[in-house]
């Protein structure tokens, strides 16, 4: 059921062109939101999102933002070509993919663009249960930024400053694929080892929860896996 | 007298090319830290303040990281061709030349910087007085950031987040030259016209504030004014 209070609401989705994005996606096109994409290009390996992200943009017919973020970061396994992702066993309470600050510049880099297209919305997927050692993708993180948002922006401080909305935030990976099956988001699409291999390891730990929540629902995961 | 416990500690300023993030480098090398400044390039009139901030960085012979922030912003005075600055008189509640988001931005961006270069500190010459319209000048805005940056960020949960300085933000125009000429900054390098012309236009309200704090000082601005 359509919820016309939201029809027609301009919505931000930082999307990266994974599973968790692309349900985002699917959340916010189910309200028939006017969502306008943004997705990050930085030293990454896995440019390959980025190109799920197009598709996945270009599936939902909604404007797409690219945002060079350059070379800010550099102290991370993510951006790095001398580190390698750890697998679970030589994780850390924090893991070595952490890049600095990420989400709180993906998020105020959403912002201002929510602003300039007078979005009230901002939807990130961001998830607790499966980063357990990353202190961006806590329920006390988003509320914190909130609180910022209402302080130090102009709409914020009118009253009507943008929601953060973080619907995954508690969902198991099995949860958010379920959603995004019931969704008919387009999963086919989305791109999401740590690896950046076409086809996907599927032994990195992203593949692997991937996986595993497909299985745990007994569905057939669309994307292809080398082993 | 120099307080030996900031001796070495790395402090990341963010440095516009004016007179107030000038005043920021000289609290920082008085107390003799390292400094990392970065400057953000953006669709902006006064790139004069570009050239003013290399010099500054020079001057202090400090690390300077020149950021891109590309075609973000848009819907403002401050970088558009359409509008320009208003006076005092046309002045609303909020500043037509309100830029989204644009501290948050910063701020965001000079923490990941820090993280990656192991900065302590950010410094940020945010001032509430002369500034009174900007939900981010305020030190509840510098306080909610803090909190974001406790609960966000890897240094931060585990006790020792990166820490916000804006030494200006409660001080007047006047007190801000004042300091400056105290720790003898390069007042002659800085640029704060908002028209960015050289010289300064004298009229626009960042010309004026200025000079009224040389006034009230019964000092010479040592940079040139047209009128």
């Amino acid at each position: 059921m359509i919820d016309v209070a939201t029809v027609g609401v301009r919505a931000v989705v930082i999307l990266s062109g994974g599973l968790d994005s692309t349900t985002c996606m699917a959340v916010a096109d189910e309200k028939r939101e006017e969502i306008y994409a943004v997705t990050f290009a930085y030293e990454q390996r896995h440019f390959r999102e980025i190109e799920a992200a197009k598709k996945v943009a270009h599936y939902y017919r909604s404007f797409h933002h690219i945002i060079d973020l350059g070379k800010v970061f550099g102290a991370s396994a993510l951006t790095s070509s001398h580190l390698k992702p750890e697998t679970e066993q030589q994780r850390s309470t924090i893991p070595l993919t952490y890049v600095p600050a990420r989400n709180i510049l993906f998020l105020s880099y959403a912002l201002s663009f929510a602003e300039k297209v007078e979005a009230s919305k901002i939807y990130i997927g961001v998830n607790a249960l499966d980063n357990p050692g990353y202190p961006d993708c806590r329920p006390e993180f988003i509320d914190a930024f909130q609180h910022m948002i209402q302080v130090g922006t102009k709409s914020g401080t009118e009253g009507r400053g943008v929601q953060i909305e973080a619907p995954l935030i508690n969902w198991t990976k099995a949860e958010i694929i379920a959603k995004a099956v019931e969704l008919e988001a387009p999963l086919h699409l989305t791109h999401t080892c740590y690896n950046g291999t076409s086809p996907a390891c599927g032994i990195c730990d992203s593949c692997r929860l991937r996986r595993e929540g497909f299985e745990e629902l007994g569905l057939t995961d669309p994307i292809l896996y080398r082993r």
